[in-house]
């Protein structure tokens, strides 16, 4: 009997006709949909994927054990994700083994910060993975913020807000254009990052970029918490506004 | 009348399956599809969104005054680029105000390093521009060479090869993961600064990612001249490959 394939596919960052034509192809031909989801939830790539997966397909829905209720500092917290993502991964590998075409779902672009990779870490020596770029959040963003985010030989920086505020700062001053992800928790600190490298009021917030409930707006607007998912940009040196 | 609008619309890397569902509907309802090209070519962008293009479409061909014959150096490339701009921008505007809905075709997403930014900066504060993303050069690049670019907390830098040796090697030593771009004459520079970071080793070169003709080869094993719109990829510290 012949092997199955994986495809990862990014579904890009929230509307659903932001799918690339292969990603609905190749969504709509799987026999066997896998995703990530948060325990209760549909999960958001299944969500942005809906109307292209067949209904005879077989679904795979993969709970992460925990998100936000505990640390990534908790020395427990790589041990359970690293049997999280080798229990996905055999799941996967039992399926294709079968011969069946699965295709695993990522928001946004699947090499890019994406759960995905840890899948695909586990399984590209052994069986066959074609990956199917995705848009990223960030076009997602500036597009919907219609901020130019590079011209010329600006620099662009990809910061998680997760790093020391001294190093934040330090990356917000070389970098021309940025964009800050990671937020939640962060966004105090991101915000005195910004201040120091003389960038705030620059920065432009942008939540659920492209989904129906989108919001944009200057930084220094921004009141209360915020999402991790969200982004904050940082148009380059070289942009004439 | 009523004015017609501009989408300004993302046609990614080069395989046309790449194009957003929503890039595929707004290009085939468009009374006009604007697109640059290089003289005596096709024009990429045009040539990637080919089957999308309604055979009733009026086309605007922007045929570049010049692209590697003067330098960026000579103190009239950034005035006759300007003027060339100003030309392409106005000849949108008369047909947006005639009420035709126009499309603006751009390689990769609009917004990251795009010539059709040029052309926002002119219009978007007196007719109403959208913009869509699109697959960016870079993701269709490291899927097709099927690396991982980032994981967890690593910090993506965007670098073009047009600066300085010693920055380029500063960037290369800081960055996590690194995505270098515009190469051609630069490439040997860019292989000491790698060298320099001591990361040649690990670097990644692709060729026309996504495309039929595509190359995916580690640097050291590149020999001769490269095109400028090639690209070399450094996977983040965190992969654990």
């Amino acid at each position: 009997m012949s092997l199955g394939r994986l495809h990862i596919v990014g579904v890009g960052p929230g509307d659903p006709e932001l799918l690339t034509v292969k990603a609905a192809r190749v969504i709509g031909h799987a026999c066997v949909v896998a995703f990530f989801s948060r325990h209760g939830r549909v999960g958001h790539a299944r969500t942005i994927a809906d109307q292209f997966i067949s209904s005879t397909a077989q679904e795979l829905r993969f709970v992460y054990p925990f998100t936000t209720e505990r640390s990534v500092n908790d020395p427990s917290y790589h041990e359970d994700m690293s049997d999280f993502y080798d229990d996905c991964a055999e799941k996967i590998r039992h399926e294709v083994h079968k011969g069946q075409n699965v295709v695993l779902l990522c928001e946004g672009d699947p090499f890019l910060y994406g759960s995905a990779m840890y899948i695909f870490d586990r399984l590209h020596i052994s069986i066959e993975c074609e990956i199917v770029p995705g848009i990223t959040a960030m076009s997602g963003c500036w597009s919907e913020a219609s901020l130019p985010i590079t011209h010329g030989d600006d620099v662009l920086c990809v910061l998680p807000a997760t790093m020391e505020e001294d190093d934040l700062a330090d990356w917000l001053c070389r970098a021309d254009a940025a964009v800050i992800m990671k937020l939640g928790r962060n966004m105090p600190k991101l915000r005195k990052a910004l201040e120091r490298a003389g960038r705030l009021d620059k920065a432009l917030y942008v939540e659920r970029g492209t989904q129906h409930n989108s919001k944009v707006m200057r930084l220094v607007d921004v009141e209360g918490n915020v999402p991790y998912f969200s982004l904050v940009l940082l148009s380059g040196r070289q942009n004439i506004r």
